[in-house]
């Protein structure tokens, strides 16, 4: 599949953009994640020398951290990394990132953590860390000549498209798993898009965007035949971690994964930095969270395999019910390669996770949040995490776009009439 | 009332700051908004003299570009302008502001405008503009001696104000009405203060705040016995557009209308950069929306009243729903003063409101948003916003918040089974 779909892309007429057309800024090529063998810049997802996944490569010149402090409060900052175009900032995208970093003093005392730091992107415009990615894909899409953007997608990743689709003046097309959170199908809806809801889960949705993505040479399945670009918008997360410490890398890093690429995107990003020389290249180690209600990648590590067994997800964090997930090797390698560990909780402790983190540092995750927090605790209670290791946490997602999830644990303390002395009384109630 | 409570606040043993020990940075006392007789620093509201509102009085220093430059990518960049001590940002606070200004071209050509910005404050930590104004009061309040942080609140301060004392290790106690949308009250709840839902609208909240503020000396009630500083965080707003402008004032701004203050205190920003020539004091004009069912600023400023008449709100714009506006006639004179107007816009409005803009910048507005966005639709096309004078729109709360505004109206185009053939049915459906 893999050989012919790549072929069937390049030979479209719609996307007339050739690999000598195309300025996608620093990116020099693509490159099979297994072989190395590289390809030029295309909209081709799967390598036709061995139909492992393609990769972005580089030919970097001299980035300066200057030069990137002087950029705009966005991603596009780190545009000297990214595979976009030098002028990508000129036109109307959602200028994700640049979100909050914060010293979590509260959450590390409760969890005997030496220093700790949330970073937290639900500061993006559509509430997830998916605006990223989209963005960094919609560039590269607009440079090869696409007009559609879409995708499959778990709920964030559809919110993000569907919106910076709108604000591009792009058609969109949205897939989503029928069962999806209402916040999520609303926020999606509201940009006005077309968004199809499917009977079946996640996996069922993404191959039926494999298929339809080879039908359609003109429509950019953001996660489908433009996912090496996408992919790479994740770095940016790392590269704002390192910024935002005062250029330098954190000692640990807990990740969430569904199809496992932002994990590996994060790695690569504190690499790049730590090879441009914009960062001392410190040692680091990734870890990984998931709910054990879709937990292959943290079986697959328990185990001690290479190879990712596909599950059925069961979980109320459904922004990583990936049962397949592509990437899921790679996190792997990553998390082995720098010491790291996976690890995955039940649904009950996602719930706890978000609640001890809102109550302790006032950021209010969604599920994925959630599963980062709650694994993050239990890494530290087995001792894979070291609590003298300054530690990142990321919180990639919105509370607001999952509330079904503590709408039974927590609510007013009381309904009063208006008076004083009601609101005495529920307050010493509340107390005793 | 104003006086005898005045007295009580500076004579209780648990704030035991007073004027000669607080330090809040450039604030220098309060005035009466109608005399300007000053008295000191203190947490107090009304006047002694006039039993009108309190409004900070500051010393400027030099205040200079680079300095808030080289600040921190929150509003404490500003804070050289704001009553908050010098290292307000060593203290556990949510860091909000730096939200950002997106060129709006698609909606001003929608809406034949010639230049058009969104500055969008759903970025903020908790999702609205009132992370500002909580994060000021907080720091005044803890020099003040203060230790519980409370308000009554629409919603949206109940959020911030639970999520900042969280953060800072405080106790919270939040009054709202009972009738409150479900999000709001679980993204209260969630932080784990004491959350009292009373029975009756926001003017019954808020009396009872106020008699609990008289009672409680040792709670800091962001938006009545703190509310002079609390409001001054409504100028970040202003220095952040004016900043983000390229250190220049736009001609039209476009503010949504609750008590009145965010409005006056954008104003109040714009003054202070002509001011202290970080910007040239170039004219421009102030236009208030509010929704039809809650409207009394827009009635006063129609029928050219200086009073405010109260109102019983109803409507869909329940952060907006304030039916005896503190500010009101502070609204009136800023408006007046620089030539701008007030509109109001019915319920259906405001969704369409919300939907346009969400359509075409795709940024996704709760209904105070939505009323924003339809009063400059109104205010276009009687004449009143000047299309060819470059406008702001200021998008102050979150789309999540606010669901039921758009269920009736947007969902998934179809729900189909897992097949290539029923989506190319859906969306050909979709566009016949
Ligand atoms: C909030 C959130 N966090 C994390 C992830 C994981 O992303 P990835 O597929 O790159 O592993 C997702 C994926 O949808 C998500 O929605
Ligand atoms: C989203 C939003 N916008 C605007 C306002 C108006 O604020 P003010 O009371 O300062 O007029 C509010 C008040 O609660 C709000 O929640």
């Amino acid at each position: 599949m893999g050989k012919d779909l790549a072929i069937s892309m390049t030979a479209t007429t719609s996307n007339e953009a050739t690999a000598s057309t195309v300025n996608l800024g620093p990116a020099a090529g693509l490159a099979s994640k297994e072989s190395g063998a590289r390809i030029p810049l295309a909209p081709e997802f799967v390598s036709p020398d061995d139909f492992s996944p393609l990769e972005v490569v580089y030919d970097f010149g001299n980035v300066r951290r200057e030069d990137i402090e002087a950029g705009p409060r966005s991603i596009w900052r780190y545009k000297q990394l990214l595979p976009v175009p030098p002028n990508v900032a000129d036109y109307p995208n959602t200028e994700p990132g640049c979100t909050r970093l914060i010293k979590a003093d509260r959450l590390a005392a409760e969890l005997g953590v030496r220093k700790l730091w949330i970073k937290d992107d639900t500061g993006n415009p559509t509430h997830s860390f998916k605006d990223r990615v989209v963005a960094v894909a919609l560039a590269a899409a607009r440079e090869f000549g696409f007009k559609v953007l879409a995708c499959p997608s778990t709920g964030n990743l559809a919110n993000a498209t569907a919106a910076a689709a709108a604000r591009a003046g792009w058609e969109s097309v949205v897939l989503i798993p029928s069962s999806l959170e209402r916040a999520k199908v609303l926020t999606t809806a509201v940009y006005d898009g077309a968004l199809i809801a499917v009977d079946g889960n996640y996996d069922d949705v993404n191959r039926l965007a494999t298929e339809l993505a080879a039908e359609h040479e003109d429509w950019a399945f953001v996660n489908v035949n433009v996912r090496p670009y996408y992919s790479e918008g994740s770095k940016t997360l790392g590269f704002e971690v390192a910024e935002q410490l005062g250029w330098r890398l954190p000692e640990q890093i807990v990740v969430p994964i569904a199809s496992g690429s932002q994990l590996t995107k994060v790695d690569k990003g504190f690499q790049e930095f730590g090879q441009l020389g914009l960062v001392e290249p410190t040692p680091y180690r990734v870890f990984g969270a998931q709910a054990t209600g879709c937990s292959p990648v943290s079986a697959a590590f328990r185990s001690g395999h290479d190879v990712v067994q596909p599950v059925k997800p069961d979980t109320i964090a459904r922004s990583l019910a990936i049962g397949a997930p592509a990437d899921g090797p790679y996190v792997l390698d990553t998390v082995r390669r720098t010491g790291g560990a996976i690890e995955d909780v039940t649904d009950a402790e996602v719930v706890e996770g978000i609640r001890l983190l809102a109550r302790t540092e006032g950021v209010f995750a969604e599920t994925a949040g959630g599963v980062t927090m709650a694994c993050a605790k239990k890494l530290l209670e087995t001792g894979k995490l070291d609590p003298d290791a300054e530690t990142v946490l990321l919180i990639t997602g919105d509370g607001l776009k999952t509330l079904d999830a503590v709408a039974d644990q927590v609510g007013p303390r009381a309904t009063v009439p208006p008076s004083a002395a009601a609101v005495h009384e529920a307050l010493e109630r509340g107390r005793g």
